[in-house]
């Protein structure tokens, strides 16, 4: 795992993981998968697929205000990295902490946020736990199972696999700079962001894709953390209208924010980046099309690990992305620093 | 389910689950199991056990101040679920937020309570997520196998019944009561509070047991609890010196607390509490000798649906605990009023 260390997130958390014996049912390494792939006895023909992920940040940084979202994202933020390793869902435990001054309807709201993305998802809540706290905070674990002859992972890209994105990015962006610039809110209501969790897609990716990871923390991460897990890079030759969400391509053009700072923050929409050996993206494209899914194509995956956008006038650059990652570990409370780098960043590749 | 509504906790916990839809795969209903019992596809011999337990009150009103305890309970109360159902445990998932304020002492005293509670059980960490906020929480999710065969849940109990617990209990009301009234913190250190789940000893539960439950919530609270699920009551023979663990047992001596305070309070210490039909006994006391195994006696279970104990006088005193249980959630955080209230009490039921 080249460069892995670079990226302050990924020291945290093997800082972590260094405190914990490995068990032997587990298929994957740390950093290998959205969600931990485990053996289970007396099943031949599944893997068990887990994943715990909280809504606190969000919250507590005034990011998401309705309850609703909070709800609607602790499970599809869930089912999300389940997506990404193509697993069939079982259900969902979520633990839920609140201040005690919260009234009957926040709870209701943040419930049928909850419910109503349960229903999309065509997914249940198993069971639960609720406590009381000075802020709020909601946490899940889903699990579901992956064929074992089907198990697909962060690690495999080759070279010239082509890349894709299961839809268009940017929304989690959009609306991440409407609140930290303190834009006018109907530029980016909070409404817009209901990311869908794309469980059925990724039951069809992985029957075909070398790689898979969701967009929790946004497009230009995800790319950057699947070129240091699989040591390749990726050359992007979509233009920023193909990428982004519609919303977020024409939130852009009225707010006057670069669209590739649409791609570059942390906060994600949960689409899924994978991709596919040259030779099955025309049989993946037509299984796709059967069920209305229609992925985008990025561009395709080089042998030098960095990641490398084709602009308009043919040019390619390549862009630097540990500094941009470790930028939100170090300084992400001052806007103003953050954004004149962006600025410049975007001015010396070429991107705005 | 008698009376379960008379609880304002069950009444929270029914407020959110009329929400979601009740999963076809899930073998349990809400109450009735510690942990969710659920059919996996392909696997005709196990039911999937999922639990997930949050540690924040217990670090936001100061009741754990040392990180290695705040790790250390985050495994053993999820296993304790898992022990409870007698599952085969997979492993957990632990999501863990974090001010940023937190030095990396700090954080490698969690993960050596968790790293270490997980080797004590033989179990393992399979991952996680680490976010920052404005106080800490680490939210576990757990998950094992049942055997089909060896189900076990909270709902079974009947008349006659023996009613045993795994090991002494108290501690968790001894470190709770030392915290709240400020009594000298060598009266019950909190290095002393390190409680374990008893997985080996719930696989055998299930073999012989009717009900089984863990005393998360304190020893009074899951008797009331079991019994309103059954609709049976339980008459409890043993003396305190028999039902606390002897450093409980000690405390209440020297800091002149009335023994039942230690069953009384939700702050549990994850024993298990378990029935057994009488023409089993002998044979479960057997088998439990031969992995040194003591289980408590503490009584029989009988039709009527009440807490009953058997003073040293023989007298029999029944004691109505909706009222105690409701106190905590209405007004826990008067410790004067609370102590009154218990004392008029524990006089009142002769316990004092």
């Amino acid at each position: 795992m080249n460069k892995m260390d670079e990226i302050l997130e990924n020291k945290t958390i093997n800082s972590w993981v260094r405190h914990f014996s490995r068990s032997p049912y587990q298929i994957n390494n740390p950093h290998e998968t959205d969600a931990e792939l485990i053996e289970i006895k007396g099943n031949d023909s599944h893997f068990l697929a887990v994943t715990i992920d909280s809504v606190s940040e969000e919250i507590s940084e005034g990011l998401y205000q309705d309850p609703f979202t909070m709800g609607w994202v602790t499970v599809m933020s869930n089912f999300s990295d389940l997506a990404a390793v193509g697993a069939e869902p079982l259900g969902i435990v979520i633990s839920i902490s609140l201040e005690t001054t919260r009234d009957k309807n926040f709870r209701e709201e943040i419930a049928q946020g909850i419910g109503t993305a349960c229903e999309k998802l065509g997914v249940f809540v198993l069971g639960g736990d609720t406590n009381t706290g000075p802020d709020i905070s909601l946490t899940g674990c889903a699990i579901g199972l992956v064929p074992r002859g089907q198990k697909i992972t962060r690690l495999g890209c080759k070279s010239g696999d082509g890349v894709f994105l299961s839809r268009g990015a940017g929304s989690g962006n959009a609306l991440g700079l409407v609140h930290l610039a303190k834009l006018p809110e109907e530029l980016f209501p909070e409404s817009l962001y209901r990311p869908h969790a794309r469980i059925r897609e990724g039951q069809l990716i992985r029957k075909y894709a070398t790689i898979c990871m969701d967009t929790s923390d946004g497009l230009l991460i995800t790319l950057d953390q699947l070129s240091r897990i699989n040591n390749k890079g990726f050359v992007i030759e979509a233009d920023w209208k193909t990428i982004l969400a519609p919303e977020v391509f024409r939130f852009c053009k009225i707010a006057k924010v670069p669209e590739w700072f649409m791609t570059a923050g942390i906060h994600g929409e949960f689409e899924l980046v994978f991709t596919i050996p040259s030779s099955k993206i025309n049989s993946f494209r037509q299984e796709a099309k059967s069920i209305s899914f229609n992925p985008i194509y990025l561009g395709y995956a080089k042998q030098k690990p960095a990641i490398e956008f084709v602009l308009p006038s043919k040019k390619k650059v390549e862009i630097d992305m540990a500094p941009l990652r470790n930028l939100w570990d170090s300084n992400g409370n001052d806007l103003n620093y953050l954004m004149q780098k962006y600025h410049a960043w975007g001015k010396k590749w070429g991107l705005e």
